[in-house]
């Protein structure tokens, strides 16, 4: 490991401890360095608060003059709500920065680079730089699309099934494995569920870790089925709405509106349209949407190309049963040769379970 | 890594290397070292002749006087087609054996031992242990039990499907995974599949590999539908035995033994019963079956307490369909707490693909 790759890794370890409270600004970490000896660390905390060079840049005081910055995404050059980035460097007299990554937004890319460079600062650029990008995979897609990034969960056996063909399906996966669930709904700005999890389960949806932020519940519900009483329209944990087909139940939904809850209408005629969905979740400026529907809902989402990660956690179990569900379902694809693929698949124990994450091939895209 | 250990790998290399031929016997290797010299190496490569020791012996020569002995297995003590391993290494003038793993046949195991520390000579038993009994964990059982060692093979996609809704599966997994699979052939001594298999794509079930040894063939079924042109009744690459149930077609019973095929018939009534399969075949001393079926066969063993081993391919892809075929089908089992745990899990990447193998945990089995 290089001095570059160790300082930018407390960089990136700072940035990622703040994972579920920077939305919808990404996760950033800096450090400065002089002398051989670190006098500034910073990261950026909360969307409206300082960026994280001038964090670290604050506490370095005096210090900053002369050192080397450590930054894990490219110093702003606009005057957003906190100034440009780039220019408090450049006033703290600092002469070197070195970034993991480029602003992903193509409008600015390189802006910050190229302001520094103007003030005869020395730049390096890619130290870390695919942990960095991986780290805000939600907010470099949602800066460029403004539309939410979507994250596709199951839990299984090895086999794929989600229940027994009696539908018993606790549980599946160990305390860890639920444990690491709660750690990715703290990580998304919303949760999704179908009205039938809501039915059977009555589900709190929250965020159950240290530091953890619950996520806007959001459930698929055609007809407006959802009984009163569910604690995700009753338990005040946080905000739901509530998505649904052309043929609601409008009695119903004035019902729940009437308790707080949205409501809103797609085009879908039997289902809920899921496209509308995310294009609504996108227009309300929600950056990372977690589904942890049943075989049905996964589909229909798959099958429109709107899922951009799987997160799939495989107990390693055989429960068999021709009639027991498998986590995707619907028609699925006719030929073997139009299946999704995923890139960058990888198996990582969590406990006793696997957890296979991995992204899907869309076509034209750049993956 | 100590000494030992670096002459044990060599020897169990050397060992694993003979793969498939010296059914019914386990696989050995040995390394005989004097003064920090290698001056033999042998391996066990073929029942009835030498075991892997006296090879080593062989090619030490004088120089095996005053040597240590590197064995995988337990020297043997008893006189079978060979003499004593153990009577062997005494006369050869060794003074130091150091051993990998005792002999899993309880009414011998130890025996080696005794008779070599009885002549004075230094004993070292648990040196790469774990490598040394997986790599004959078929040979384990057999030689306690008479029961074919069984290992369950399925490939799939991450969904557990192994076959589109409309049953393409044309191809899921890549040519590095099906290349294993040709491995995993060549390692038992039989192969098995349904004959809706036979009918459908009239499979060789060979080991097409460098040193490949095609297993005997086994087809199960229960009313002798098989065509008779099928390649594994006519191609002469390997025996091909049928397994059928009571209901079964005389007439074509005849043909096919006529042919020169062996039919079993079994005690099952509409199905094969696939206990009758694993008891006959450990009656004929086929010590290993591989499961190729599909999820009808599968869940037919697996319900059954037969399965030994899993070894399961999962492509990277996501295929879908509420009726597209899973690799464990049947009734399956009715309560999630109920389904069959395996231990010793483990993923492993093949070529784009990645493979698990895990041991289904038995009641009152000691894993």
């Amino acid at each position: 490991m290089s001095h570059h790759e160790f300082y930018m890794d407390l960089a990136l370890t700072n940035a990622q401890t703040m994972k579920g409270q920077t939305d919808p600004n990404p996760l950033v970490g800096s450090v400065i360095v002089n002398d051989q000896r670190i006098v500034g660390i910073g990261a950026h905390m909360k969307a409206g608060e300082p960026h994280a060079e001038i964090h670290a840049i604050r506490m370095a005081g005096e210090s900053a003059q002369g050192g080397t910055i450590y930054v894990t995404l490219e110093p702003c050059s606009h005057h957003g709500r906190t100034g440009p980035c780039a220019q408090a460097i450049i006033d703290a007299g600092i002469r070197k920065v070195v970034i993991a990554t480029l602003d992903p937004n193509p409008i600015v890319s390189g802006n910050g680079v190229k302001m520094l460079e103007n003030a005869g600062i020395e730049v390096i650029v890619g130290i870390r730089e695919e942990e960095s990008r991986k780290m805000n995979e939600v907010f470099n897609k949602f800066i460029v699309e403004k539309q939410p990034f979507v994250t596709l969960k199951a839990a299984s056996t090895l086999d794929g099934k989600i229940a027994t063909h009696s539908l018993d399906s606790k549980w599946i996966t160990s305390p860890d494995a639920r444990q690491d669930v709660h750690q990715l709904r703290n990580e998304h700005m919303s949760i999704l569920v179908g009205v039938g999890t809501v039915i059977e389960d009555d589900p709190e949806l929250t965020a159950r870790i240290p530091n953890g932020r619950n996520p806007l519940r959001i459930v698929l519900d055609s007809k407006l089925r959802i009984p009163m009483e569910s604690k995700v329209l009753n338990d005040g944990l946080a905000e739901t709405w509530i998505f649904t087909s052309q043929y609601y139940d409008h009695q119903k939904r004035k019902e729940l509106e009437d308790l707080g809850v949205s409501v809103f209408e797609t085009s879908g005629e039997i289902r809920v349209d899921v496209q509308d969905v995310v294009r609504t979740l996108g227009e309300k400026s929600i950056s990372s949407l977690f589904i942890e529907g049943g075989g049905t809902i996964n589909a229909a989402f798959l099958e429109q190309g709107l899922i951009d990660k799987v997160v799939l956690y495989f107990a390693p179990k055989l429960i068999g049963g021709k009639e027991a569900p498998t986590f995707l379902e619907g028609a699925g694809f006719d030929l073997m040769k139009d299946a999704v693929e995923l890139t960058d698949g990888e198996f990582t124990k969590i406990g006793k379970d696997f957890r296979f994450t991995g992204y899907p091939l869309k076509q034209g895209a750049d993956k």
